[in-house]
């Protein structure tokens, strides 16, 4: 029983060591033994648990995606609208990005042509969006004039867009910087009347 | 003379075979065999112009940067005011994207942490959008409430989300997809009695 979760932890201090040397270094100059090494296990306990490079990278977007699940999980505000509820997925996943090496480095990894298809963090994160946004428009949140396709649309290429910049320069992943797209967005899809009920900048705890 | 002519086709074949290999392998998992392979020439050849890999990279990275100075550096339309101008440049973007694998290969290179900033694709980007969205202020094209920030942070965000995801689908390059950001986002960018005066799917010829 301790041996089972002595092996747990090493599994785990391995897939977070992979996510940090991913995150700084970029998958293709990573190598196992930087992993290894900072994760204080030996070569031979890194190949125990994983065969190569790239089932260390599938455990990290796998972990990823249950992180993502986390942040996606969550149920609406009570006595907030839907509105608000997008928004506040939008903040909580450019917190979540920000704070977690794992998030981070499994949605690089999933993102670009380096690896193949596997978890689809982005395609869970597009799915997630749709259904928020066809719930806003259902509950009457939305403008008439704001057709759902186009809010997805917006919605997904901005946060992806965040996701990306966000690797190279935190920034982009503030607060700030997302209130400021949703800032410029809401105008256009909920009524006058409604646009101060909803805030932009922060995000809920998490 | 006759020579020098010929290395330069090579060269050129060579760089638009390296991206064309990046663009559907990704950059790890491409092989300078690959890539002489496609360009039809001998892997002694390939050596003759390019070190290694990286070297490859680099050149594909440069000769994007010339294919997005061309997309950034056609003046604004005659007649048509700066917010167009805006539109256009994110749809001709979108459009060499799809065209261009030169162009994709490029950003996907320049984009991920994979590889060391070299370029500044993005970068190059983010400023021409930053200098358009101030000329539209200077010239009273924007509603008071748009602040620039806000205007160059959803679109700068927007177009890298489209980018990054055209990588996987083309239906997020398609005039369809960036036509729906802009038709959601011009009303809070532009007063009403302007907004049926921008066109925002059809991007200018190319």
């Amino acid at each position: 029983m301790v041996k089972q979760e002595r092996a747990a932890r090493t599994r785990e201090t391995l897939i977070r060591s992979a996510a940090e040397v991913f995150d700084r270094e970029g998958f293709s100059a990573s190598s196992l033994s930087q992993i290894s090494s900072l994760a204080g296990v030996s070569n031979g306990a890194l190949h125990f648990h994983f065969e190569n490079k790239a089932a260390l990278a599938d455990a990290v977007e796998a972990e990823a995606l249950d992180r993502l699940r986390v942040v996606t999980g969550v149920g609406p505000p009570v006595g907030a609208g839907r509105v608000q509820f997008l928004v506040d997925a939008t903040q909580g996943l450019a917190g979540a990005l920000r704070r977690d090496v794992v998030l981070r480095a499994g949605f690089a990894l999933s993102g670009g042509p380096v690896r193949p298809v596997r978890t689809g963090l982005r395609e869970h994160w597009r799915s997630w969006v749709e259904e928020a946004v066809e719930r806003a428009e259902e509950e009457g949140e939305l403008r008439p004039e704001a057709a759902a396709q186009d809010v997805v649309t917006a919605v997904v290429a901005a946060t992806v867009g965040f996701e990306v910049l966000g690797v190279r320069d935190a920034q982009w992943l503030s607060a700030a910087a997302v209130g400021r797209f949703w800032r410029l967005l809401l105008p256009t899809l909920v009524p006058e009347d409604a646009l101060h009920g909803v805030r932009v900048e922060e995000a809920r705890p998490s």
